[in-house]
């Protein structure tokens, strides 16, 4: 008789977004005359830049003719786009080798595939509040997970401390959803500790393009020592707006290694090659090849202009905080704006407030964690047209508070 | 300390496709005048079609405007992509509806990741030879595997037997890579047993689309009882020139159910839900949209085209050992021609033999399981061209021995 795999019977259902689409969906309803505004979904709303979309047709014509058409291609990505990867890394200052990069469908994919490498008893330690998929893959293999509190007395950049067990650890930096970031003396502290402890640091760079300030690192390979204990997750989602058209990359530094029960020394970028090889088909040809074209130093420069525009909502969002000494995370290096709710009102609560008295949207963070349940995220990704509309409404509704 | 998954230390080194690649690169060095034909390999060489390319471009011109732009898509696949598929189905002959059709970046990703559904101490059923997928992707997780012989007495066909045990059962039908395939009625025995032991068949559609006599089923959901015991997996790999633009779908019945520990009916088509919407982010939207054109009618039409000159190419090269009486499987209602090595040759000799002899390339059947030592696997992928040319130079070859 069939087993399933009973660890699908822990996970939480995680109702956040279709009780917040439930919510909008009662209150319009009820007043067809209002216009809901939404700064709550974590999606981009600019489309593609020129170059990207120009690569897009080549690839598309490349596909018609029996002369340049592409069938399967390598389970880690083209070599053109591996090369184009590295490049960007060189660009942000961190050195990696294409065969460190392992191009795949997107960084949720991979934070989730990735806990196909390890054994079923490491002891898993993830922030609280925290992006779902990082629990959720961990629950699926039946592993022991710890939270560690991010909260406004550590500047939602919780840091190791004495006794802390932990054998996998997941870091975000800028953070979904608080948007806070990590320093580059606060990484090498997490970095010491993995070395120490023999523990794994599990990346996820997503939000990298939002950093301005140069005291956040890009990437974690810009930390002495990261090379023997992280992987790095990331993404051209933010980045160049990928988000439908899906492509990420994985960076496993040969270096990374780890001893088996028999003594010997396993790379975990072998293994993962093993992984994609033999359960991934790779990323269409004709993506990789806009994706090529997008990390080029022009296509970047579109890119920017577009991550520009996403800030300066940002900016536009924290202004309504700055001006009322509301303590908020982020609004700079990210696109999210992490505040303190009014009145110490709980993050639902604060949902339902807005809603009803300004029609906008944003995100409880009571979904993201108990250290969110007083905190409430919007985001920059909404047009310039309605961010400032938005913008208005808040400064009136806080006036009244 | 991290523990790693030791059971990827227990994956066999499948070198089979290296080891052909090197062997040809050792040939070809030597004799640089020789023209090697390839027909090893189980890739398509024409392009997309002109309805999936207009699709193509299309999508892209959606996403060069805010107004058309796509963003993160349902994890399941957009509804009209799963439409098209139900329809695709119903005009196959089998009944689905569109909340049990998961759209996914290919058959090898979906086969690999069903996995995560299952508990470890399931008994896996496997026949030998195989597409190594399965085998590897449940060594990973540490199951136990069993073999069933797959070979010339069963006409590569295995059916349950008296004692037989197995929880997960996997069937690839038409065949890879021995070409051959199961009737409904063989199929219904299948089923059959899977529902009475509580079993599930894990049943691999890839090539349907190049059956051609009725007696053979394009979908498992064609038999009889398939609703409770199986999950099928397809693409639009063979079916439309996928292979590089990459889109796939699984169908999991809504009565799909097994028992947990606890009492609990537990629905299959929820848990892949799940684990989909955990690790998984959707397939391109622009692909999406493409494939979507591609299984309408006028769709199919233009890739059954293809199909036919495929399968044009597959009766040249079964012509040579029907002349002969020499044995074999596929050839027709297949892409793949499996025939018995001359002279009881085994199959690695007989590649080196084929390689010197006439500088044609096939795949030796022992890199796919004991069962293939003394078979070889040609593919009709190639062009007419080079197929007529191998297929005269076999003719030769085989008069001599």
């Amino acid at each position: 008789m069939l087993q399933l795999n009973e660890n699908f019977l822990n996970l939480n259902q995680n109702y956040l977004f279709s009780e917040i689409a439930k919510r909008i969906a009662e209150y319009t309803k009820a007043n067809p005359d209002k216009t809901v505004i939404r700064l709550g979904i974590g999606d981009v709303t600019k489309p593609l830049t020129n170059k990207t979309i120009e690569a897009l047709k080549e690839g598309v014509s490349h596909m018609s003719s029996a002369d340049t058409f592409r069938g399967y291609g390598p389970e880690q990505g083209y070599e053109f786009l591996r090369n184009a990867v590295v490049d960007y890394y060189h660009r942000n200052g961190a050195s990696i080798e294409a065969d460190e990069v392992f191009i795949s469908d997107g960084a949720k994919s991979d934070t989730g595939n990735i806990t196909d490498l390890f054994g079923p008893d490491n002891d898993v330690l993830i922030p609280d509040p925290v992006y779902p998929v990082y629990m959720d893959s961990n629950t699926m293999s039946g592993r022991n997970i710890t939270f560690i509190d991010s909260n406004k007395d550590n500047n939602f950049t919780p840091m190791p401390y004495d006794g802390l067990k932990a054998d996998i650890i997941y870091i975000c930096s800028p953070n979904n959803p608080t948007g806070a970031s990590y320093t580059r003396s606060q990484l090498k502290e997490w970095v010491d500790f993995a070395i120490v402890n023999k523990s794994i640091i599990l990346f996820d760079a997503a939000y990298e393009c939002f950093i301005e300030e140069d005291i956040y690192p890009h990437s974690i390979f810009e930390i002495e020592g990261a090379r023997q204990c992280a992987i790095e997750f990331c993404s051209l989602s933010k980045t160049a707006g990928f988000t439908g058209t899906r492509c990420g990359y994985t960076i496993i530094p040969k270096e990374l290694e780890f001893k088996a029960g028999n003594g010997e020394n396993v790379s975990v970028n072998a293994m993962w090659n093993r992984r994609q090889s033999t359960k991934f088909n790779g990323v269409p040809y004709i993506v990789q090849y806009a994706a090529a074209a997008t990390l080029s130093e022009e296509g970047i420069a579109e890119c920017k202009e577009n991550i520009n525009y996403y800030k300066e909502n940002a900016k536009l969002i924290a202004g309504c905080f700055d001006e009322r000494n509301i303590k908020y995370f982020g609004g700079i290096n990210s696109p999210y704006i992490w505040f303190e709710c009014p009145n110490n009102m709980y993050s639902w609560d604060f949902f339902d407030y807005m809603l009803n008295e300004i029609q906008v949207v944003g995100t409880p963070g009571a979904g993201f964690g108990k250290n969110g349940d007083n905190f409430f995220r919007l985001t920059a990704f909404g047009s310039r047209e309605n961010t400032i509309e938005a913008v208005r409404r808040i400064n009136g509704m806080l006036d009244k508070m």
